[in-house]
């Protein structure tokens, strides 16, 4: 058995809370917190630890945060509330949510006036995954954060990629895997309306084109969503005009043009505004759908 | 063994020629044809016939037509020379260029005047699985096109998806499959030279990303080519205006609106205007990094 830590998971959604469940199966004392009562009640039922986080703060020795972007992870750090001021000298805080790779780099120069190690740890894999332990996570940090964070990284990751010796490489990673992953999505959207307007039906789509060069990781994983008229959210909508407007910003930063990313945004932005934002990400086909007038299995 | 076929394959580039090669080794007796006499000579070196194709257009049991395009295709078959008028009755024409089903299914009806079958059949999986006799076949045709044609579909292909009893489907599943092939290719370009304005290398990113959910097929297969700084033609740049170009044709012809699409073929139209059309279309990457003054591996 490892040694038992003392681990908060904050941030209880899809991500957060299979994280803290690996947490928990691998022994360790793990507090829960998010916004929703109700995901802490569930949290508290499974064995976990929920309440006033003030109480434990001190003894905690990491801190993984599973918020949904650069301001919430710095609220949930240095706020009103913030706990890095409250931890003890050498926890690590594990920062998971896709931000900026300058944002991680800010955030780990601030733990580390608090003598608090920073991991920049972004994960890919979706909530099955995260839920039995399987992540992948693009980490990078100094030597003496990894050594930290090895506890919940053994829990809840298959894959580590070290990335590098300082925050950013991590966060950098991830907003690559972002553009791509987005723009595969829009462009699975694409691609398959676009064949149900020449009589190919989603089955066959997804019957051909998984054996053939046009397929990628997420059209073999989101377009059986849409060939079964199930938008039951595994990743929202919502997540994309975040993401993607994270790489662009990025990019803009760098002077990079990315025209690919910017229209597969615009995809997304529609689909939000079609009020969409809360379905499954395959729901950015409804786009395409209505623009064409076809209707996608499932709907009337 | 097979019976011994009288097959023609028109055509003999990168994709022809690998076809011929396996219709040779299954044992049939194979004539090539191309207006590069070069390749017409090591096609006869391997033991293939070469010459004048009217000596021997009455005995032929089926054509392979491997050209560039649609106005090639109706030219070999129905121009000045075309040869539909001299096959026997019975014979079978293999159509693999990448055309509008409009076109396969006119094919299709001036063949049948001719009393000679039509199979809609691109392929796909690059001229590695031509040379090897594995390609993917997207095709559809009557029962009896498919029965002419199964000599020579047992000799090229390992898959062979029948999509429909007419001509049309077969074309129509290509388009979709190029146009997320011709995205995936760009994006692919796209991100991995994002990545490296945040100090991401190509090595990284291919080590990283092809493990994550932001995969694909063409990333796994081209990316490697920007790191190695190998151009060597595998597919060109040049494939892909044509390509994206009929897929566009297709969508405004169906009113489809196909955004994404639209941009991508743009990044290659790009790389032809600086003059990479002959290079391997993983060449999309330069226009990238000259956007942005990268510089890719193996550039000075």
């Amino acid at each position: 058995m490892p040694e038992s830590q003392k681990i908060a998971v904050i941030g209880l959604g899809s991500m957060g809370y299979g994280i803290a469940k690996s947490c928990l199966r691998d022994g360790h004392q793990t507090f829960g917190s998010d916004i929703d009562l109700g995901r802490m009640r569930s949290f508290q039922e499974e064995g976990g630890l929920v309440g006033d986080l003030n109480k434990f703060v001190s003894v905690i020795d990491a801190v993984v945060v599973v918020v949904l972007n650069a301001e919430q992870t710095r609220q949930v750090l240095f706020g009103d509330e913030g706990i890095v001021q409250n931890l003890k000298t050498g926890a690590v805080v594990i920062s998971c949510a896709t931000v900026p790779p300058d944002f991680a780099i800010e955030m780990e120069r601030c733990c580390a006036e608090h003598n608090v190690h920073y991991l920049d740890a972004p994960i890919s894999g979706g909530a099955k995954k995260a839920n039995s332990g399987d992540l992948t996570v693009m980490a990078s940090g100094s030597l003496e954060a990894f050594q930290a964070a090895k506890p919940v990284l053994d829990a809840t990751a298959e894959t580590v990629f070290e990335l590098g010796n300082t925050a950013g490489p991590g966060s950098a990673m991830k907003a690559v895997n972002q553009l791509l992953a987005g723009v595969h999505i829009a462009t699975m959207a694409e691609a398959l309306t676009f064949g149900m307007t020449q009589g190919v039906t989603p089955e066959k789509f997804i019957e051909v084109i998984s054996n053939c060069a046009g397929t990628s990781w997420m059209l073999e994983n989101r377009a059986p969503h849409i060939a079964q008229g199930d938008y039951t959210p595994h990743s929202q909508i919502n997540i994309w005009p975040k993401d993607l407007g994270i790489v662009l910003d990025i990019a803009k930063s760098a002077q990079f043009s990315a025209p690919i990313t910017a229209v597969a945004l615009q995809q997304f932005v529609a689909a939000a505004g079609m009020g969409l934002g809360s379905e499954d990400d395959a729901a950015v086909a409804k786009v395409y759908a209505r623009n064409a007038d076809l209707k996608l299995p499932g709907e009337n």
